[in-house]
């Protein structure tokens, strides 16, 4: 084991060898194993924004088979999804990626300013699926944050008592925040550190803006002079902010956009210390030949020392 | 087995051995046996709108034992009800035809805008009466949702811990969408995929009509041009936003209509690709003799290649 | 056995012998044991309605000794009364009568327009009392209906794996239903339907009116000229509404009146087919040997062929 | 034993025997045993009001210990009190004196017209710490009814499996009675009788005024002429209102007051048959020498035949 | 064992040897070992407030491993943290200062006038974490504090059985208190009562002020003058009312502020017989050199007789 991998372990010497081995799988896993960067494939947007509107850009992907293999082809680290997408593909390729069991799922049908996702799948789920992983969304800053974060502790106890990795999707919403501040810089740097706390293992979060959105952390904010001027900046307070960068914390890329623009959001977070990215949309929108260009492109930036 | 079963199996080989064996015995049974399609015919509408308005046009149908020699009678593929009527029939006709235990029911005395089905039976009455499948009613599209989405599964996973199907009948509702909404082609679309997320073997929806609920959802239907005019072009949408097709969908016949309309729309689902009908008022509100010769047209069509 | 009995246990035989042998039990006890009728003591009232309210006109009714004697003494088919009572005189008079312990219970001391009974009473607590059958009461129409469904299937289960009898009294009440639509032909029918697919063996609902509350079931009674206009034939439609006669539905009287009235209705009763009634204020708010007289004037009529 | 208390202990014969062995220790411990009556020093008032408006009069009352000791010197039948304050005395106290666990608590800090309280302690906590009994609050009238209702089934049941006593204090409060209605004549009868059917071992009320509350209740009290005027005959009717006098009722003094006011309260409960007192602030509010003076003129009262 | 400790360990002879083990482990570490007084060092701020808000001041403090340093190296009784940072320190600290897990955390991100904290740790991770307590938050006040006590009733008893120490931090709250209220002293003072009738072997209360919140309170303070002119005073009537002192009482330190401040306050919280403090911001805001020697100073206050 190389350093890097040896370090990065070492912050998570109490879980049981279980864990410790799931975690290896994945940092081990693809183009990017050993350098302690990570790159993962979530395809939970059948269930979060509807089918035509996640798959008809690209309509291979309307089947689960198509973005397992495009994770593998890609030499991405993991492969994320709720559990009938796994329960499609977990024979046919186990044990060729690490497989994220997403275990709970927001749909779009209805609204609700302070949301709260179904847990759409356990942990016995995920056991009998054979998973690395347990993937949990939650919505710090939701009047209903105690539901969820009770749901995760259970969830987490469980899984780590079985040996699987604990990746938590920390996403800020609810009626108490702005549209804004659901990526401002001090609200994301608070999702990740409530992540960590609730002993997440991964921490996912979106690229932060230079917003500050609570009026007590302005102060401290511009009294610290704590840099956020530039993403990069915002990426090493945000890996901060998750125990000093002792947890690893990985950033999403949101709707499809422009390849140079994601690009350059990449390097932005590998230079501010970030741990890598998760990429869904920008990757299985694009014609399969495309997406595996680009996301080459991506990784070589993370591999880039 | 044929080529066609095999295929459909193939999709679903993650499973126990329990769940495939019910499952085949599903495919296998009735004069559908073995084309991969089906007819099941399910009398819930006692529980869901009440004894009158479902038996009165044919009083034969408040005796359970009626629906489910019509179902055997006729060669369908399985019969689905509630606890009750379940239990007055299984132990007589044990073996002779697959049973769908419903296990959550609706009833029309109360109102609400966001509605939440009772859970009436367990994968414990399933299993003491010797059903092959246990079927549960999600509403996508209630505030309720989480909830509904959390008794399914449990339950899915308690059934497929004992080697029983999962039926969803996912039908969406609620105080966001529109009374046209409810059938829209992108709705029912995303209704068969959050099914299929939730781990459904089966999966039953409305037949669609060409109506666009959601706004986000019109702009991707149009920009891609997918075609959505004919009935046949909606079924097959429906039928590929679920796992491209790697998930069996049904359609059901909504209220008693013309015997005309029936048929056309039965060959328009065939035409798109869909797997069967789940045919109820249709069938037992007709004496019995007709409805054997109406079921028997329906059958013929699905038997054509 | 008798004819009439095998009949009624055909219905049944799904069920462990146990809950066979608990039937058995109720139908053979007492004057009418073996003619397939019943009638059956509640003593509910005390915590439904208040103590003096229930018992000032007799006050040897305080005591719960005062209706189990009550109920032997006039050979009636069981007694029914919820956990303090059934304590009092479960072990004096242990064998003497089936007992029914009533689960769940109501109070008159709050206002609640959509009601639901707390569960006061378990299925552990009617096996260590020795009752014969538990007994819950449901209201269709409650905007609260989930939950109560929800409970009875749990106690339900529970009953029928310890080889106990399901009673559920079946009252549609609620904010969706008038006050006269409470007792409506078509919700009494509804109402009967429930409880039977919710999975009771015995089903306790109130004399039907010729009033019909739901507008979708008016087309249909005038449409097929269901018979309502006297009450035998609204018992005869409620019976038709529980499997086509194949589950015991009895008939309660509602509060004390006019002894003649009583008895013309339990004539309606019995022309239309109804397998009985439970007889509370109207025999206990009389004198003892005033009730026992009553009673037995009852019980005639259901004895004649 | 002699027949007064052979007397009571027949009302609770389908009890276990360590039920009877507890409710044994409890009628013929301290300076009543033997007779039938009972005084019990309930101490939960620092939970319920707060520290110094219970504990200032008599500073000594802040300490657990002391309440312990002054029931044990008074030669009372129990003591009663929340978990920490058992927690404090039961190891140094145990056998000296019966012990009743409150298991749950009402706060001031904060308002609910429909209160509830909470569940501060279990059964298990009883059974480790050596009680005789579980105590348990209800508010009938409250619109939460249900909930308390359910807590002290599953509770007692639990309770009477492990051959523990069950007190119920019935408390009527809620949004649907007027204050003068939480202490009248008819309401605090209801509330007798559902402690009782709740299965209730010993019940504790308030004592009743004269006025009536429930517009149906007062039609019955006047029709009947059931006798009020007196508070023995209120007492007398409360009794009977409790399975004819087969349950032990005792009752509360409420906020402190003069002594005389005290002792012909106590003299009319007598009078009217009940079975004792519960005296909290009546006596832990005064010097011990005092208090020990007061509670043995009342228990003087009792003991006279 | 010195006669203070052992008078102190005498309060809580009723709990299992493993409790008292913890509870000495606690009181004989540090500084203050066999005083019989404590002072901890808490920090889930990052959780409760923000990361930059909490850890802006002294950067150092983003890394769990800062904190515990911090504690050993001050020489401090016990340090307390959520569940993320002891994951992060639990293994590699393991043994060198008791450390309690603080199970439950509220987020600034939304607001609740009446809030309620997540449960986000439970007993299991405590043991398997090696932590000698639990740590638990209540809001007495709060109109949900129902469900609050119900959950640390049941956290506190799992706590006990396996020997853990449970420590409750008992912060009025709620939308019936005025801001000024959360820190009056009878408020205060109530919720020590409340924290010790939970069951808590430490309690956690801010110093209090000499506003009286509570109307009914008022008239007792007045009537008895109760002295509550000094902190001092204010600190022996919190101790009390727990238990008249036989409960382990300590006060927090509130927001950072002037050293001359809080050392003034130390002396008073002595000088009225509190157990100790417990001091977050005020020590990790600071840097390491200034804040052990800040520090110091507070534990020589403690130190002398």
């Amino acid at each position: 084991m190389n350093e890097k991998i040896k370090e990065i372990l070492s912050w998570y010497k109490n879980e049981n060898p279980g864990t410790i081995r799931n975690l290896y799988n994945i940092l081990m896993h693809g183009k990017l194993g050993g350098t302690g960067k990570m790159v993962i494939l979530p395809v939970d947007q059948g269930f979060e924004h509807g089918p035509a509107r996640s798959f008809a850009p690209n309509p291979d992907g309307y089947d689960p088979v198509y973005h397992v293999k495009l994770a593998i082809d890609a030499g991405l680290n993991a492969h994320a999804a709720p559990l009938g997408s796994i329960q499609t593909i977990a024979r046919e390729y186990a044990g060729q990626i690490p497989l994220i069991l997403k275990a709970n799922s927001n749909e779009a049908l209805s609204r609700n300013p302070d949301p709260i996702p179904a847990v759409t799948a356990s942990v016995e789920d995920a056991l009998r699926l054979g998973c690395a992983a347990i993937g949990f969304t939650i919505y710090p800053g939701s009047i209903n944050f105690k539901q969820m974060y009770e749901e995760i502790r259970e969830i987490a106890l469980e899984a780590k008592r079985n040996g699987l990795v604990v990746v938590i999707w920390s996403y800020p919403r609810g009626s108490s925040l702005s549209k804004e501040g659901e990526t401002a810089v001090d609200v994301v740097a608070y999702a990740a550190q409530i992540a960590a706390q609730l002993g997440a293992h991964l921490i996912k979060v979106k690229p932060p803006t230079d917003h500050i959105e609570l009026e007590e952390a302005r102060k401290v904010y511009e009294k610290y002079n704590i840099p956020v001027g530039t993403l990069a900046e915002r990426v090493r307070h945000v890996v901060q902010s998750a125990f000093d960068g002792k947890r690893i914390v990985i950033f999403s890329g949101g709707p499809a956009k422009g390849r140079e623009e994601v690009i350059e959001e990449i390097k932005q977070i590998k230079e501010g210390g970030g741990f890598g990215s998760i990429i869904g949309r920008n990757s299985f929108q694009r014609p399969k030949e495309e997406a595996l260009d680009f996301l080459n492109e991506i990784l070589k930036i993370y591999m880039e020392c």
